[in-house]
């Protein structure tokens, strides 16, 4: 795999530097060169919004720092949860008194160094809160939903608790804001072609052509059922089959659609396929209040696509509605 | 190549369904199929900005419809030239009786059928007037700077004209500004991997594994030569080397800088390569005064990334920093 990098063990440090040399608008520093914290920030007493995850997945995590959004994010390695000390140092960041909401994915190691982040933030005098993303209707059933993983629905979720948290809401109001987002969310993936992580210099796995894989992680967890690759008419059935047997979504709803690329996915092709959902959602009664199609959390170059679908009532709505500004989201 | 798509022929159409129910906020159909132009245009007597070109480098060239940007857009097939009856009604469909500035790249297809279409728009009474893109220093040397080809610099070229006709501009201010922004910006690209177009089903060209193609075309037109791959550092050298040697960026002057991934490059390289850039730029006391980096002109599902550097005078300056919001270029 032909690469635009310099040392593949230095790729998250060097991109971290680009990132903050092109976007000071967005990006400040802190004393841990895996934290960053948003510029703009002004509002005391406002609940801290924080993040983290593996690298790999740009814009997400880090292209959701910014205005009405995350307050600051733990960068990891490739693929790899942030440190237990960049946790606590993103809380730190985010704190001005009334407390931080750490709206994360469900991944071991996120939620063990989470753990360990918050028993230090809390001696240090800091109260946070955590909701844990589980979108994923493929890697687990639903009477397991709390093994369930945490995709692309978590920038809804960051949408909606950056959102309340600018909004005045306290921690609990805002935990139970970004709560109720996930628990409203469903999403899955297809996986058309794998991904290299530029240190191990070989495919991550391994995806035949003619192939795609039905519910595939954003790490390339297997999934459901590799099956003889469909029209983007057929994927978006397949993939809104099981988001809709979950029973949230009944006629007459208002729902988010979000539909990301998992990296080297032509835009023009998540354009095909979210006219596909658009119709079998309509088709369903389901009315999309807001949609997003665009490479919104990827895994590196891989070839695939992520629906997720979130149920608005009149607080999400409102919330959903609220503008924002950052590097993978600009709303108006 | 395994795509998320219907029927490799009608990819264009499945795709501009999509970008039409996805985003009534930019687009608005018109009665030409390969024709879309801004559903947000209200100013009556504003010079009318059109451009056109093949599909397949979205969110070029319909993601720049939209306010203080594009009025009207003519789609081509897959890197294919719109046809002189598309280029034509998006002149129709953007005038409001102050004209029409067509902002396009050069390409044998797009001059013949842009020709054409204004001989047709000339007899309904519309005035039309054009700039020819020709940013692509590596398509021929700058003593044949007629033949050089039009890259990623089309979108600043986009970006001015846009402004300029927001800020009332007559058509020959508009088209003065646009030819400015075009003649003092300079682009090059380095491709690292192969794109396939669906209807064809195999890659277009072939780049080794090991090396790159520097000065390669958006469509995978041959480049200036093969050359192992470099690291991101070496790759900025021997890219921004061709452009300074124009003669056009002196110390102390003042640049935008448009990093583009060409569609797989995942975004973490996009920064990795833009730090460099920056330190080069700063070494030789050329000031950024702003930069995009991400996929802004892609080539199907390309690896590699294109280089614009744009000299900026006080009237470019100006006209650059006017807010503007579209699919693939929102700026407040």
């Amino acid at each position: 795999m032909n690469r635009i990098i310099n040392d593949p063990d230095l790729v998250v440090e060097d991109a971290i530097e680009g990132y903050v040399v092109a976007h000071p608008e967005f990006f400040e520093k802190t004393d841990n060169s895996r934290v960053l914290k948003y510029s703009g920030s002004e509002k005391k007493g406002k609940v801290g919004i924080i993040t983290g995850g593996g690298s790999g997945h740009e814009p997400a995590f880090l292209g959701y720092v910014g205005k009405n959004m995350v307050d600051a994010v733990a960068i990891g390695e490739i693929f790899s949860s942030p440190t237990a000390g960049a946790f606590l140092d993103a809380m730190k960041a985010a704190d001005s008194g009334a407390g931080v909401a750490c709206l994360y994915g469900n991944y071991a190691g996120d939620n063990m160094n989470v753990k360990m982040a918050i028993k230090k933030a809390t001696a240090a005098g800091i109260t946070v809160k955590t909701v844990v993303a589980n979108d994923d209707v493929a890697s687990a059933p639903a009477s397991e939903k709390e093994k369930r993983r945490g995709v692309a629905g978590e920038i809804l979720m960051w949408k909606i608790g950056g959102a309340a948290a600018a909004e005045g809401y306290d921690l609990d109001g805002v935990i139970a804001a970004a709560q109720k987002a996930i628990n409203n969310c469903r999403s899955i993936g297809v996986g058309l072609s794998s991904c290299t992580i530029p240190a191990v210099g070989k495919p991550n796995f391994h995806i035949e052509k003619g192939t795609m894989e039905l519910g595939i992680g954003h790490h390339g967890e297997p999934g459901i059922k590799v099956v003889p690759i469909e029209t983007a008419k057929e994927m978006a059935e397949t993939m809104l089959h099981p988001i809709m047997e979950e029973g949230l979504f009944e006629p007459g709803s208002e729902v988010v659609v979000l539909v990301s690329g998992l990296g080297a996915t032509p835009v023009m092709e998540l354009y095909i396929y979210y006219a596909e959902v658009e119709r079998l959602l309509k088709a369903k009664n389901v009315k999309i209040h807001r949609c997003y199609v665009g490479n919104y959390f990827t895994s590196l170059e891989m070839m695939g696509v992520t629906l997720s679908v979130m149920k608005l009532d009149a607080e999400l709505k409102k919330l959903i509605d609220i503008p924002a500004r950052s590097l993978g989201l600009v709303q108006e």
